[in-house]
C-alpha cells in the first residue's frame, strides 16, 4: 500500500518487471518453503473468477466434479513406465507420520517408528489413482463415459521457480475421462481444447494457437497431446493448457475394462486435461503495462473502483454518499464495484494503487462533480486515439459503464491479437530464423521433416522448441515444402518459439 | 447402480447403516491409501453446494479468500509449544523429493541424495504459516483487520478412520484473522459462530448447541474455543464446527506486531475457525433413514428428479418430451432438476436409486399422466400425516414444486429439532446419568464444578465428554447448583455426551 516506486519498464527487463508486478499488485509472494507461493486475496479472487468461468463451461459440456486423494502409493505411479519416468525427479515423498523429540539433540525429528512401509507420493497429477478408481466403477459400456474433473493442488518439485509460472505446489483442475471408443475419447480431447480456447480468448482476452505436441513434448503416458500456446509480450510462448489422448495406456495398467455391447471385454479409452494458476501469469504477461497489471473486465476482482475525493469533512459526507449511490446502482447491474474510502492516502496514491492492480475502470467523484451532477470515468486502457478520461453527466455515466467494460474487454483482445500477429513469422531459412529469434522472438511457422534430430538440433542451438504442429485454421495457405533445419521434405508445418 | 439390497436398519446397527449409506449412495469410498477417501460426484456436488453457501456468508461478513502453501517447515509448527504437542502424533512428513531405481533390489526408492535438510509437514492446519505471512503484511493498525479464509485440503494421520467423519486427508475451510484489539477478535469468533449456526440450521436443517469448550478440549494454541455441537440419530454428538480465539499466542511466536494509533508497538490478536467435509457425515446422520440419505433441498445436488415411465417407443417419445418440458420449466425457476432417461432400469429401480441418494422430490410421468395432463409428485419425506404421493394437474404441480421443496426443508429442521429436544436431558444424579447415557444417549445438561478431575472421571468411566459450556440461550432457566460428579458447587452448566 502506498508503494509509489515506479516499476522496472518491460522494455528494460521483462523478467524483473514481471516479478515486481506480481509482488506490488499483491497478487502473490514467495513462501518460506522454497518453491511454494502464497496467493494473496487480489490474486486469489482473480483465480476464483477464472475457476467459476471454467467450471461453468465444464459443467455445460457434461462434466461433474469429484475429489481424489492427495497421496498416491508409489507402486501406482510406478505402473505406467513413461509416466513415472516423466515425474520421478520432481516428487515430494511422504515417508513418516509422526514427530518425536530428537534423542540426540534439540528439536523434533520424524519418529523412525512411524516410517511408512511404502512411501507416498504427493500427487504431481492424478491419472494413476483416478483410473484405479474408475476400474472399480466400470463394468459395462453403460457405465461409460465417465466425465470428471477435480480442482486440486499438485506438487512437482522444481529447482527454478517463478511466481504463478513455475512453482513446486500449484493449483489446477485436472479432467479425467473414460470412454468406450477411441473416437469418442478423441472427440473429448478436442471438445476440451475448444472449451479452453473460448475461455482464454473470451474471458482472458488472450489469443492462442492450438495444435498437437510432437512426441518429445507429449505428456508422459499420452498417445497425443493437444496444447494451447499464447505469446507473451516478451515474445516468448506460454503453454497455457493441454488436453491428452491417453489411449489405453493407463486402462491397461489399471485394468480399466468394460463389457461392450457385443459382450466382449475391452479396455476403456482415457483422456486427461488441465489448466493451472499459471494462467494468472499468462494474463499478466499478455496485458500488463509499465504501470502494472491490466485485468480483463470479465475476470477482474473489482471491475470498477470508485474514488471519492474530499478535503473538508462536509465534502467527505457529500462525496461518500454519492460514491455509495454510484456503487449500489452499479451493483444492481451486476458490476463488481468497490468504494475506496481509505483516508490515509491521497487520491493520486489511490489512482496508482488501483492502476497497478489492474482495475479496468475508475470513477472519480469530487465535490465539484457532485455539484455538477457529473462523474469522471478513467479507463485503464483505451483503444488507440481515445482519451482515457471522460467527464459525463451522472445518468449518462452510469449507463455507459457496462458498455465501457465490454469495450475494454474487446480492446484487450484486439490489442493482444494484433501483437501476436505482428510477432508471428513465416521463415524458410534457418539462419534468418535464428537471427530473428534472437533479435525479436515470437512465433516462427516453418516446415519440419518430422525427425526428432532436427527438433533436438534447434532446441540445443537456439533453446526454441516446437510449441505445436498447428491445427488447420492456423496453418499457412501454402504448406511449407522444406524442413527449416535439414531442408529435407517437410511433412508438417511447425510453430517454433522460446517458451516459459 | 441397480443395487437393490436393503440397507442395514439404523436401529440394528447405526454404524453399519452409515457406511452402507455412504457407499451405496455413491457419496464417497475408501481409497487405496489408508485413511484417505475418494469423494464421488454425488458427494462432491453436495460439498460444492455447502461451500458456495458458506463462502457467500463469509464474503457477506467481509472476508476474502487466499491460498497458503500445503507444506509447512517443521520449525514453524514447532514454535507454538501447545500447537506442536497437539499435532505431533498425526503429521505426514515429506522428507525426500526424488525417486531413483533401488540399487539393492527392485523398484524405486526415495533418492537419499534428495533428502531435505528440514522435513516439511503436510499442513494439519495453517496457523503458523499464515501468521508468519501476516507478520510481513502488517505494520500499522491501518493494515488491520486481516480477514482471510482458505478452502484447502489438510492431513492429520489417523489410525481409525470413517468416511467423511474422520479421514487422514480432508477438505475444509480455515479462516484466519488478525485484529488490533482483543475485543474485536472476540467479536469475530462470535460472528463466525453465528455464520456457522445459520448455515447449519438454515441450509443443513441441522440444529446445534453452541458454547465454549473446556480447557481440555480447546484447540492447541487457543485461549478459548467456541464450538457448535449437533446430535446425531444414534444420540452421539458431532462437533460440527469450531471458532478459536487465539489471543496473542501465535502473534508472539511469529512476531505479528503493529504500530497502534498511540504509536506503541503491540501484538495482534488472532482468530481461526473451520468446518470440514465432516459436515457431510453430520448431514447424513441427521436426516438419513432406512432407505438412504435424505438431502435438505437447499443443498441437494438435484432437488427434483423426473422419472419418465414408458413401455412402447411411442410412449417413450411422448413422456420424454413432457419430462423435458417439465425439467426446463423448473430450471427456469432455478430448481436443480435431472431427467432420468436410463433405459436399462425399471421405474421402481430408479425410484429406489434416487431415494437412496436422497433426492427430495420425484416427479413421475407415465403415458396416462400425459393424457390426463397431470404429474405425480413423490416427496422423500413428509410432515406427519401427509401422503407421500400427490396427483396434481400439470400447471398446479409445476407451481407447487418450489413450495414443496421449502416445506421439505422446514420439515427436516423441525423433525431434527424435535428429536434433539426429546434426547436432551437435564440430570443431577451421576448414577441416573450413566444409566441413561448407556440406555439411550443424547445431550446431558448438568452442573459442573469446573475441575478437570471431574471432567476426566466422566470421560474415563463413561467415554462421555463435555461438549460445550452452553451459551446463554441454551442454558436451563434455573442454573444447576451441584456438580454432577463430585456434588461440589456448580460453577457452570455443562453439556455432556458421547461424541464422534
Amino acid at each position: 500500500m502506498g508503494d509509489d516506486r515506479k516499476l522496472t519498464p518491460r522494455a528494460e527487463d521483462f523478467s524483473n518487471w514481471y516479478n515486481e508486478v506480481v509482488l506490488r499488485a499483491e497478487l502473490a509472494e514467495h513462501s518460506p518453503v522454497r518453491g511454494s507461493m502464497i496467493i494473496r486475496p487480489w490474486g486469489y479472487t482473480l483465480w476464483e473468477n477464472m475457476q467459476r468461468a471454467l467450471d461453468d463451461k465444464f459443467k455445460a459440456t457434461g462434466h461433474q466434479n469429484a475429489y481424489f486423494p492427495l497421496f498416491i502409493p508409489l507402486s501406482f505411479i510406478a505402473r505406467e513406465a513413461k509416466h513415472v519416468e516423466g515425474f520421478a525427479k520432481e516428487m515430494a515423498l511422504v515417508t513418516h507420520t509422526r514427530l518425536i523429540a530428537n534423542p540426540d539433540g534439540e528439536g523434533l525429528i520424524p519418529d523412525p517408528a512411524s516410517k511408512l512401509e511404502e512411501p507416498l507420493v504427493v500427487r504431481p497429477t492424478s491419472e494413476t489413482i483416478i483410473y484405479d478408481a474408475y476400474s472399480r466403477w466400470v463394468q459395462s459400456y453403460r457405465d461409460l463415459p465417465i466425465l470428471l474433473n477435480q480442482w486440486a493442488n499438485v506438487v512437482r518439485w522444481e529447482m527454478r521457480t517463478r511466481l504463478f509460472l513455475r512453482t513446486s505446489e500449484f493449483l489446477w483442475q485436472e479432467g479425467h475421462t473414460a470412454h468406450a471408443t477411441s473416437e469418442e475419447a478423441e472427440r473429448e480431447t478436442l471438445t476440451i481444447v475448444g472449451v479452453y480456447r473460448s475461455f482464454m480468448e473470451d474471458w482472458m482476452a488472450m489469443p492462442v494457437i492450438t495444435g498437437q505436441k510432437t512426441e518429445s513434448e507429449r505428456f508422459p503416458g499420452a498417445d497425443r497431446t493437444y496444447a494451447l500456446e499464447a505469446l507473451m509480450q516478451d515474445n516468448k510462448a506460454l503453454q497455457a493448457g493441454t488436453s491428452h489422448m491417453l489411449g489405453q495406456n493407463f486402462s491397461r495398467q489399471f485394468d480399466l475394462k468394460f463389457q461392450a455391447e457385443s459382450g466382449d471385454w475391452e479396455y476403456a479409452w482415457n483422456t486427461s486435461w488441465g489448466v493451472s494458476t499459471r494462467l494468472v501469469g499468462g494474463l499478466i504477461m499478455t496485458h500488463g503495462d509499465d504501470s502494472g497489471v491490466v485485468m480483463p473486465p470479465k475476470l477482474a476482482p473489482y471491475q470498477v473502483v470508485v474514488t471519492p475525493i474530499w478535503k473538508t469533512e462536509d465534502q467527505k459526507t457529500v462525496v461518500l454518499e454519492k460514491a455509495e449511490f454510484v456503487a449500489s446502482t452499479l451493483r444492481g447491474e451486476r458490476v463488481r464495484v468497490h468504494v475506496d474510502q481509505r483516508d490515509n492516502m491521497s487520491p493520486g496514491a489511490k489512482f496508482w494503487d488501483w492502476e497497478r492492480k489492474g482495475v479496468p475502470l475508475r470513477v472519480e467523484i469530487g465535490p465539484k462533480d457532485v455539484e455538477k451532477q457529473q462523474l469522471v470515468l478513467a479507463r485503464r486502457v483505451t483503444a488507440e486515439g481515445q482519451d482515457r478520461k471522460e467527464f459525463l453527466g451522472e445518468v449518462a455515466a452510469l449507463a455507459a459503464i457496462p458498455e465501457r467494460l465490454l469495450e475494454i474487454q474487446r480492446t484487450l483482445l484486439e490489442t493482444a491479437r494484433r501483437r501476436q500477429r505482428e510477432n508471428t513469422h513465416r521463415v524458410t531459412d534457418y539462419g534468418e530464423f535464428t537471427r530473428m529469434l534472437d533479435e525479436r522472438g515470437g512465433f516462427f511457422f516453418a516446415g519440419w521433416c518430422g525427425s526428432a534430430e532436427c527438433e533436438t538440433r534447434v532446441k540445443e542451438e537456439t533453446k526454441a522448441t516446437i510449441r505445436v504442429l498447428p491445427d488447420e485454421e492456423f496453418r499457412s495457405e501454402t504448406p511449407p515444402e522444406r524442413c527449416l533445419v535439414c531442408e529435407g521434405e517437410a511433412t508438417h508445418e511447425a510453430v517454433w518459439a522460446r517458451a516459459y
